[in-house]
């Protein structure tokens, strides 16, 4: 980013912060509800829309059950804010979900639902995009006809500002977020007033299509229960990113609990007067969606086609109120595209860091745990843009097939969330004495008991209506995930158990001398330099020594050790078919085995280069010889490295890596207890 | 080769030697042969098809001065055969061109020859391999259908055999390269006898074809002679491969370049007969090449058209002579196509040694001058294959199209070798006193001086013929190959400038006392051990460091240190931001500060795995750590392993890895000094 966008950021956001001055940018609420709304208020751009694709199977007349729906996930929507506001005052420490499941239900609800989690972000950066790309396209038609191209492109130019280290900002994630909510609620009450105060006829531009339902009779019975629950299994989408907050309690300002809560309630508030508004409008002007546009839609008495793009509801109505093309339109098209991106790029920050947090309980390579490490946060990166890519390649950017999948990871963390935050609070009844602290205590059970009941059923309502149609590949995904971060941890702790200290015998036979041995091949100054290194580490013996792999050279380092009055004996060994490492791995050998309890040392001077084909040429023997060393007990390996001019290269770029900023630390706020980056030290 | 011929191998060559025992495999001439002639005698399979292919430019009139072409490819034969006699004599070390060249022409010239016989090397692998293909093609259509194919296959399947580490044996050379002697010489003896003595009439399948010629008028002056030039630079193509017996003198019996001559002699003579042979057998029995068969070659009126594939003249005149589809036709077609892929496997052989000396020279990395060594070996071998399956490739398994390229190397490192053989001769003529050694070396001056001359002449005549025809491809592979080493000579060559110990201030500031840390994350075996070795080492100080990334495990290691009463001091240093990298350095360098002339010594624990994804696990953040501390000035870095139970599995892999036998070693012969693999020591 700071090339791309580097100027204007700095015009409108002043000169970038310093990590060491993290602890001061703590986030005030009108700039968290922003940064932490941007996934669940985006999903306002597709949710409705799902709704009345799943009941135009049944038929148009089916679309009067939308205000229903729209009524029971608004339901489910205070249930989880509510539930979730428990969460965030019992675990301000922001480990969220996978915390609670951990620590309350165990290692194997706490993996279930780092998978869940795992999943999710994909599928978050997955869907996101391709229906921001779907709401400019109605605003740009070349767009929506390259679909999956130009969401490849998005996802490609997301990975690489992310992999560059975009410095997350609260307030650049202010402004699309609220130029978003405001043209959503402009959208709604420019409707209200036109439709019910003046009185005019709006017309979406789908208002005189007809739907040629599936089941054009309308369905009874069974049938049409389980087409209300896909529906509303749909609409669920709209609850996806709400648990985003009970990750970031520390980046709120103080008292950090409290604020998120709120911040959490008027997220809700927010986010469900806009579905209601968008759901009522799309009826209101006669949006018409089809699950299979192509041929169950009829315009003028033809099927549309494969060549009809379905826009998305919002821009449906956004067309009907604002009217096509116009002004309001537009930007209303831009800010949704926006926010969506914003929303996906939520899951760059999200996904590495959940990675850093499960590398820390050994489910994932130790290397990872780093927080905000470059390496760390590169590999994380690119495994979740691969994945969304393949997703959005398989399923053409087609952001309503991507939904199918969407729903099951979320309510797999919602529900196993809110089974723990139950066991929390039985755990702290059976403690806790103060009656006031207890009531507030057996309120939120009664919360968070009913917050589990409901998304355990629509948990299961979104298994049933949505397996067939994508929910097998999340659990595949959830499955997979589940699988190696299992096998690793496996590893991890049989490899604790090999190593774990408690053989008293390893510990008496302990070795008495060291034999040190420097690898000589000219007398230069790498060479001088690791004989006087070596020299300085008084072992019990020191010698050089020299592999001939050709006799003149081997002479004249011989001439010239005795001219420089090297005080160290140079061992030669012949090695005539010019091999470096078979002769010392076998002088080592014997080494070992005359005096079995002697370690040998083994310096090799390294050469330092700059540039990586510069290493292809130095080195190599070097790395062979210390990698066949390592297999060879009781021998250790010294490098003393000598740094060559064009060393000075890579120091530069090493340096401009280490000042490199991860993306995401606003959002996660400053580590509790670390006052910024100074280290204290205590010697013992 | 072990898994694949094993059986038949042993029941044929009995129990493989052991490279301990390569002294005693000296090659008797009768096996020498074979080994160093497949190359150069399976030219005789295409040199003189490409003879007549050219004169056919001209019309089948033209045909009739192919004899006087094999004359003139009998006496430059003779001639580079007379000359390299010479060379054997003079350069007994198996050195070959490129010694000579670089010895009395200077470094370019040497250099030019290695990259003229690196690119040849890569031609032998694509001309053979695609005129075996077609060999293989006149008894089986259906290769020669599927040419590119088969011949990448091939390709293929000996790079895989040389990979896993064929034995080069001498009796396996000696049968089929011997088979196709046989053959050649009782298709010319049969084909002598029914045409001679019993009068029958031979006819090849080409016989009533007619040639449609660019000039059926026939060419004269300027025209004819460029012609025949050009058809001559074909023939020459029976000359690659002459030179490998200078590189393989080394392998022969004493008086060894007496019996590598001789080997050279018998081997001219095979060579010329045969060529010789083939082309008149081919005018007897009316064989017709056009250069163009698809559109030149007339059928009863018609072109051939692009399905027509025309077959090689040797397997033209076999149908003539034994009749098409007969047994000795199948067996010469098979043991020519043998022969081919044998002469192709030579170049698989030879590159990867060329690299080793030319590493040794410092013009391709250090590491690749271990002579057999895997790695090394496995690096040339897929250069090799690489380039050889492109040129295959782009030109679709076309030997003729192929061959254009082919002769310009050949004659530059003739060239280049003969006239460095002449001032061979000059400088040691200026010493010599001795009438009669005197007398020899002017006689050698002289062949070699009239050697050089003809191959000179020749190699103008190539390029002026070939430029445009291909020859431009070789020398821009000459270009690329010279350009290259250039850069990496210049490369070691500053490196060593910047290393040269000639600054007595380097000597004098001397580093005073060694600050030794252990890092420690727990106190586990590993730590234990590196603590051990890292007190023998008796530094002046000693102590050791951990990285507090969590607060709990810090106090849990500090208790344990406690317990375990271990008498080194425990330092901590805190990271709110899980680093592991950045601390230790920080403070690394703040040591050096502090006392300048201090040498800081860093003990890494190190895990040693037997699996790949293993490393992925471990010593990942030790690995980076020892990255950094490289560039840091005054620091050395010391890895003490632990094997862990899976490191087994690595160690049964790297001794497999060691008892690897190199392709190729019995045509290079013992090394001149070596009693076999006993190493003799000297200390000093």
């Amino acid at each position: 980013m700071p090339r791309i966008t580097h100027l204007p950021k700095r015009l409108l956001l002043g000169r970038a912060l310093r990590s060491d001055r993290l602890a001061e940018t703590l986030l005030p609420k009108r700039i968290a509800l922003p940064v932490f709304a941007s996934d669940p208020l985006s999903s306002v751009a597709y949710a409705p829309g799902e709704v009345l694709l799943v009941l135009s199977v049944a038929g148009v007349s089916a679309y009067h059950f939308s205000p229903w729906i729209a009524v029971a996930v608004v339901v489910l929507m205070f249930t989880v804010v509510a539930s979730y506001r428990q969460n965030v005052r019992a675990y301000p420490s922001g480990g969220g979900d996978y915390e609670v499941a951990n620590t309350n239900l165990g290692r194997r609800a706490g993996l279930t639902v780092a998978s869940a989690l795992l999943v999710d972000y994909v599928l978050t950066v997955a869907v996101s995009i391709s229906s921001g790309v779907e709401n400019l396209g109605s605003a740009v038609p070349f767009i929506v006809q390259n679909k999956t191209a130009v969401a490849v492109v998005i996802i490609v130019l997301l990975t690489l500002m992310n992999l560059r280290g975009v410095r997350e900002s609260g307030k650049l994630f202010a402004i699309p977020t609220y130029c978003f909510v405001v043209g959503v609620f402009g959208m709604i009450l420019w409707g209200v007033i036109r439709g019910a105060v003046l009185g005019d006829e709006m017309r979406a531009p789908t208002a005189d299509f007809e739907i040629d339902a599936e089941h054009a009779g309308g369905l009874t019975g069974f049938a049409l229960a389980f087409l209300l629950l896909r529906a509303f299994s749909s609409g669920c989408a709209a609850l996806t990113g709400v648990e985003a907050i009970s990750n970031g309690v520390p980046a709120f300002r103080k008292p950090k609990s409290k604020n998120a809560a709120n911040t959490l309630a008027v997220m809700g508030l927010i986010a469900v007067t806009m579905f209601c508004g968008v759901i009522l409008l799309a009826l209101a002007t006669d949006v018409k969606m089809a699950e299979n546009p192509a041929t169950d839609l009829i315009i003028n008495g033809e099927p549309a086609g494969s060549g009809y793009h379905q826009n998305p509801v919002i821009s449906q109505v956004a067309a009907a109120v604002f009217g096509d093309g116009t002004l309001p339109f537009v930007f209303l098209a831009a800010a949704t595209a926006l926010v969506l991106f914003l929303a996906a790029n939520t899951a760059y920050n999200g996904f590495p860091l959940l990675g850093s947090i499960l590398a820390q309980d050994r489910y994932l390579p130790r290397q990872l745990h780093t927080r905000g490490d470059r390496l760390a946060f590169s590999n994380g990166i690119v495994v979740l843009a691969g994945a969304a890519a393949i997703l959005v390649v398989v399923y053409e950017a087609d952001s309503t097939r991507l939904i199918q999948l969407y729903i099951v990871g979320v309510f797999v963390s919602f529900t196993l969330s809110q089974i723990g935050m139950v066991r929390h609070w039985n755990r702290h009844l059976a403690s806790e004495t103060d009656t006031g602290a207890r009531r507030r205590m057996h309120r939120s059970r009664v919360i968070n008991t009913f917050g589990a009941f409901c998304t355990g059923l629509v948990l299961v309502v979104v298994l049933v209506t949505k397996f067939s149609h994508g929910a097998w590949v999340s659990l595949l995904g959830m499955l997979l995930f589940y699988g190696v971060m299992t096998a690793i941890r496996r590893h991890y702790d049989l490899v604790a158990e090999e190593l774990a200290a408690d053989d008293p015998d390893e510990k008496r036979v302990k070795p008495s001398r060291v034999h040190s041995i420097v690898l000589v091949s000219k007398t230069h100054k790498p060479t001088l330099r690791a004989l006087a290194y070596a020299r300085l580490m008084r072992s019990d013996t020191l010698e050089a020594l020299t592999i001939s792999v050709d006799a003149q050279e081997t002479a004249q380092l011989r001439r010239e050790w005795e001219e420089a009055g090297i005080d160290v004996p140079l061992k030669i060994l012949d090695s005539p078919y010019r091999e470096i490492t078979r002769p010392v791995i076998e002088y080592v050998k014997r080494l070992r085995t005359e005096n079995p309890r002697d370690v040998v040392s083994v310096f090799i001077p390294e050469y330092v280069v700059g540039r990586w084909y510069e290493q292809l040429l130095h080195n190599q023997s070097a790395l062979r010889l210390k990698g066949r060393l390592l297999y060879t007990p009781g021998v250790m390996v010294t490098s003393v490295p000598w740094q060559l001019e064009s060393s000075e290269l890579a120091r530069k770029r090493a340096r401009k890596r280490a000042e490199w900023d991860a993306p995401g630390s606003v959002r996660r706020g400053p580590l509790p207890g670390a006052a910024g980056r100074k280290k204290s030290e205590r010697g013992k």
